[in-house]
């Protein structure tokens, strides 16, 4: 699309408690952040706009650092659309910062990286307070275990064993680079946070679920190696349910870029 | 009370999202967390029972630590009490733990210390992922301001400035320790926790206000000795809305002990 003469480019970063939509991509019925958001620039521009996200997340997941970008011809300025925006979103959904960028952006292709973190309370008593953004595991967890396994997670591998669905189907690569995999224990609450050039489905819920199988002894952090290179989802743990999970920012570097990252096809976490 | 041949204290721990609560202590026709414990003992053991809390908390007042203590005569022992307590309690209330104390342990009379955190949102979008338990602030603070201030905060005070309801007008002392008043910044997230012997009717609410506006430069830190001595509520800064407070923990030396701490009776934040 060319940049008509009073075309603006605007990048929202999007922060939201997951729980109660059905996931970031319009569906028909479903309550989306992506739709909600939508609505929300009708009602402030009157415009029916369609954004683009960084990516999908699924029905549940949260973000702090999401990012989308929008193509609109509004004169009002990008700080006080964030405000007009907030004013006209649910509680469970807000517009951090809105910057206008150059019409070539694009939330999905330009991305170059992003950061998801995925929040355990281990202990015998469920959670209360917080109970929305973690998941609860009776199970003692062992820290250095798990940071062992993350070390060895880290680095550049296909990652098949641990998506739902294996991109290679559909002639995609499943190779990705995780550039770091972190593991912090506060009290009872385990925080893992996964840093790639792109995840493939579910892939954190299901590096989550077998970092704390390794951590609970149900796993020998040495079997790691042979999961990564089996290529095989059956030889991962089990992926985490969505409600721990938090996409955390979503990194990009000089824009515009046009060309299109390889490999990052299918992502979405 | 003498201890009945079959009689048990148990003390319990207690977690809870105070956001959909009528406080902490029991009200006729208000959803409150006591009565929904003792619910939740009735249901488990047959038995009608008072819980006695370490104090109360107010309407939308967050814990992650406060204790109550029960006298019961139940056989159940104390780690499955708790599972059986969770099984009917709500979601936003849970018993972290469960132990048999001396049949002398008052929670409340016997607490020698408490620790609050106020946590604080700053930037110009509201939060939208854990809102319930952070107060926003459009207005930029400096961290150094409110440490300073914070450090100028602890010791043996006579806080009632910092009191909704004065004590003394019931003959009773104004005067409290405050061990430590810490300010953590993290991103747009700004923490202050206070530890102190009590805290008086909204204190704490009050300090995070007090602490707050000097973080805005609203008012100089220099200023607040005189606001400590003018023992006048008018003299400090606002009290800040409930979501944003939390109980962290309720501080207990070697029991039993009969003896009341001086100055407590009225205690509660």
């Amino acid at each position: 699309m060319d940049q008509p003469a009073d075309g603006r480019n605007v990048k929202l970063l999007v922060e939201y408690d997951g729980t109660d939509f059905a996931g970031w991509q319009a569906q028909s019925e479903a309550r989306t952040v992506q739709v909600t958001i939508e609505d929300a620039i009708h009602a402030v521009t009157g415009a029916r706009v369609r954004i683009t996200g960084s990516g999908r997340t699924d029905a549940g997941v949260h973000a702090l650092g999401q990012v989308a970008n929008v193509r609109l011809s509004t004169r009002i300025p990008a700080e006080r659309l964030a405000d007009a925006l907030n004013a006209n979103l649910p509680p469970d959904v807000a517009i951090v910062r809105a910057d206008d960028v150059p019409w070539a952006f694009h939330a999905r292709f330009d991305a170059r990286a992003k950061t998801y973190r995925y929040d355990v309370c281990r202990r015998g008593a469920r959670p209360a307070l917080g109970r929305r953004t973690v998941h609860h595991l009776r199970s003692r967890l062992c820290p250095e275990r798990m940071r062992a396994a993350a070390r060895m997670l880290e680095g550049r591998h296909d990652f098949r064993s641990f998506a739902t669905v294996d991109p290679s189907r559909r002639g995609a690569s499943a190779v990705r680079t995780l550039f770091s995999a972190d593991v912090d224990v506060r009290d009872d609450r385990v925080r893992m946070t996964f840093t790639a050039d792109g995840f493939l489905y579910n892939m954190v819920r299901c590096l989550a679920g077998t970092l704390c199988d390794i951590g609970r002894g149900k796993r020998e952090v040495d079997a790691l190696p042979a999961v990564i290179d089996g290529r095989d989802r059956r030889l991962a743990g089990p992926n985490l349910p969505a409600r721990g999970l938090t996409l955390v920012a979503v990194h990009y570097d000089g824009y515009p870029t046009r060309e299109r990252p390889p490999a990052n096809e299918a992502d979405s976490a």
